[in-house]
């Protein structure tokens, strides 16, 4: 038996995000606290009153769609904090490859704000792609969400091993313009994602490639590794937007 | 512009919980850490390697549906926490009447087995009323989840005041009886559910009513309210099963 139960679920907002690609997006929620995003909710859910009291909690659950992963789902895969070689049950992990691709973020509540009539979320520590369609928007209720007691497989800590991250001299300028005309922070939100080494992990496994890019918002950022430190040496923007 | 999202949800597993109405399911999960409930996987989900690693997580995260409540949505609701008096909006709570009525539990894991070919997981401190269908099953990952510096609103701790309960001499006896046949710790459910208090907010402002009972399994317990103390008086085997 598989009930289908179509006719309940709907978009109720749209992210925007820094994070245009999937390279670059943290690997949970949280790790990449400069990473700020707009949370757009749509009509007919945009009614004030329906957020009413929800700005006298820090932190928020927000259910999206993986809305770059097609409807297949895989009973195993391979986690990056494994190294990429174990194969777990995607029910023992938090990737999008699941039978509903619903995914679960806890991200910090900036705040809610009517911008043009629309009413407007900002949210901090996200990992979400940008245009990721959004469902619900819950409290995270620390009596409640807050486990102290709880332990977690592979899972249990943060990841320890941190990046150095350098910025070249020409890079470093670049990201001081970009910071002052519309992007402040951008150093600290590059070094943030860098820091927790955003490649796939046979990358780390195969040094041979050692020049990789990504985008952020509509700026490409090159990097390279250079032993254990990694060296952002361009700052362009993007040709397409 | 409102997308439907339809194709993509399906149920994935129900639950079998000690819970037979809504009244008397605890207000979040955690709070009553005896309820005990299976969660059933349905085909073709039911495939052992797609929960391969899960229970080395303590705790898990449960995506449901709340099925007991139509599709309307309600902008604010009256949350019980707030004695039924406040309207705050939807989004501020974790009530089943949002949009998508999505709801989210996070449960102590305590087994998964194969039983009858059937994947059965068995979990603890759930807030689920019987044949709760369920859309997802995610580890609760200690480092993105436990959000230490998190605060919240009306909801920051767990309800403190709790009601002393006591059972008559009869109940406890049939209580006794009905913890050696089938129900073990019965008798501790119980006294954990009343210790929170069921009953709606306005029955605790207007003290007119003080009878009350409520549906635990196949067995209807009776209650009543004497003073600031609740007394369990009678515990019957329900005429429809």
């Amino acid at each position: 038996m598989s009930i289908n139960l179509e006719p309940t679920i709907q978009q109720i907002g749209i992210i925007h995000s820094c994070f245009k690609e999937k390279f670059g997006i943290p690997r949970q929620a949280g790790l990449v606290t400069e990473a700020k995003a707009e949370l757009e909710i749509l009509s007919p859910y945009d009614r004030e009153e329906a957020f009413r009291g929800l700005t006298e909690f820090s932190h928020i659950w927000i259910l999206f769609i993986f809305h770059a992963i097609n409807n297949e789902w895989k009973t195993c895969v391979r986690p990056p904090r494994l190294g990429g070689n174990k194969k777990i049950g995607v029910f023992a992990t938090r990737s999008g490859f699941r039978p509903n691709n619903i995914g679960l973020s806890a991200v910090k509540l900036k705040s809610i704000v009517k911008k043009k009539n629309k009413i407007i979320i900002t949210i901090k520590g996200g990992d979400f792609l940008d245009q990721t369609p959004v469902l619900d928007i819950k409290p995270y209720l620390p009596y409640a969400d807050k486990i102290s007691k709880a332990t977690g497989g592979f899972a249990s800590e943060a990841p320890t091993k941190k990046n150095e991250v350098e910025f070249t001299p020409d890079a470093y300028v670049t990201c001081r313009e970009k910071e002052k005309s519309r992007y402040p922070y951008l150093q600290k939100l590059i070094t943030q994602i860098l820091e927790n080494d955003p490649r796939p992990a046979y990358y780390s496994q195969k040094p041979s490639r050692n020049i990789f890019g990504m985008k952020i918002y509509d700026i490409d950022v090159k990097w390279k590794i250079s032993k254990d430190k990694i060296i952002v040496f361009a700052i362009t923007n993007c040709h397409s937007p």
